[in-house]
């Protein structure tokens, strides 16, 4: 399929396209930014902003692509407090510009909206959250994220088109920004490694949960749902296991060979905070997917990007 | 108190002006557009569009008021179909805006944002639905309050503020827009009366059952809310009781002493759609609100406006 991908050159937007491309699939990449001279996309990038609703559909309509995965977006939680009409313009605007755009150009596409375990806000529980959980959301960006996932999944009512949401829960892979956990401690720790910097590792809360799950599997869920989902369903995307903080931090120093003093920064300190644990057993089950890289895999990848690349 | 009211030139924004005067608060009142010249407000109307948010922080650091009852929003249910951008950019960016600007330039003041019942969603159910029933909107507007309503009682919460919702359903009476059942019966049965009209009614279907409130009513809870209501809560509003259509239409004619033949309208007819009954025991027993207004004595009220205005 001739499939379009939004946020093409974001973290996910690279592992999609390779995913896609190995899958025999045609990939077309739209993104607001153009990629980084040192970071190349396999395929040519269609420059467009989500916000501008015209400019996009005239992209659709002259592509007419046979699908769509959706990813562009702001990622980054705490910035729904930081510029909440940023995070709504783009996460929530953007994606109703986008269904607009195929409803109006390309309807009949099969479309995934990519939205965020985040939608079930951090009650804390026992037994894990399947995509018929309330949907409780506890900071803007779950809200902007939430309405985005019901909207999608009301258009494919509605219209009868073949539209679905993935709500996956923590990615990470190669090629992460380091405003995440994983990233920000494998940069550290690679600086350390190379006597770049003095063996102290700033860390914010390490008893913190979550659910890493790794960018390529993320990917690879990501392709079996455009490829069979079932219209008008969302599905949680999650390797279904909650790790503490100090596992990853722990094996990213094994990995290195490095023993850095742990220094809390109250900075980064935030208090412990529960997140719920993703039953993924629609994508298992309907879909045959399973997460295939280990955690440690994953970490040393991280670790030989970043070495790769500083 | 002195109270901004947002979309004060709108239906339920004069009743909410003249509840206010009554009961000594001195409202100050915003709009996008200026009252017709035919129906002045007694107070001055600021201009400002809730989409423009410099503006409308400007508006807000130069009123400083004490509170706020925001009411601003596309109020008709099939827009969010007809032009998805326009209400999720009015009803839920102009309500970030509107809270990012208290947030900056009135932090103290308290605030009632009026979202919907349309929030719960159209579920079947023989139990009235409370405060804390699951959100589960099937239409896009009903998605943009949904959003507009939880982002509100976040932001209480993060800041410690004075925030509440109001869930309002259906409301009718005089001033309303003939695009809602109650005034298209009624200035089609004051046509019939003045025999301008041939003795014919259009009709959609009777049998669907609304939840029907007084206007002056709702502006009643919601000055009690703004004066008396906690933080971080929302608030049902409603009489509590569902009424066919078929209910309105018989009373409507038989108070301007016509009987016109009844013809079902296939461009008006929709298919039985449920809607569930609200639970407004919060607002009764927090606030001791009560319907003060019967039926029977509202729509006579619609039909002398009419009469009066045409």
């Amino acid at each position: 399929m001739r499939i379009l991908v939004t946020g093409a050159c974001g973290f996910v937007g690279r592992h999609v396209l390779d995913e896609l491309m190995r899958a025999g699939h045609t990939p077309l990449a739209c993104d607001a930014v153009k990629p980084a001279a040192a970071h190349p996309l396999p395929v040519e990038v269609h420059t467009v902003d989500l916000r501008d609703a015209p400019a996009l559909k005239k992209l659709v309509a002259e592509l007419t692509p046979d699908a769509c995965i959706h990813l562009a977006g702001i990622a980054f939680v705490p910035m729904g407090w930081i510029d909440p009409e940023l995070v709504f313009s783009v996460n929530l605007l953007g994606t109703i510009n986008l269904l607009q755009a195929f409803h109006s150009a390309a309807a009949t596409a099969r479309m995934l909206v990519v939205t965020s375990a985040e939608v079930y806000g951090r009650v804390p529980g026992t037994h894990p959250f399947s995509e018929d959980a309330p949907l409780t959301p506890d900071n803007l960006y779950a809200v902007s994220k939430m309405a985005a996932d019901l909207s999608a999944l009301l258009y494919a009512r509605r219209y009868g088109v073949h539209i679905m949401t993935a709500r996956p829960g923590n990615h990470i892979g190669p090629g992460q920004s380091s405003h995440f956990v994983t990233s920000a401690f494998a940069q550290q720790i690679v600086n350390i490694a190379r006597k770049k910097a003095d063996p102290v590792l700033k860390v914010g809360n390490l008893e913190c949960e979550r659910d890493f799950t790794d960018v390529r599997d993320v990917a690879h869920a990501y392709r079996l749902i455009i490829e069979g989902g079932h219209t008008g369903k969302a599905y949680n995307v999650s390797s279904e296991k909650l790790v503490k903080i100090s596992v990853i931090l722990d094996e990213l120093c094994r990995l290195a060979g490095v023993s850095p003093e742990i220094v809390v920064d109250p900075d980064l300190y935030r208090p412990l905070d529960a997140r719920p644990r993703l039953d993924a057993s629609r994508v298992r089950k309907e879909l045959g997917w399973e997460p295939r890289i280990g955690l440690s895999e994953t970490l040393a990848d991280v670790l030989a990007d970043i070495e790769r690349q500083t």
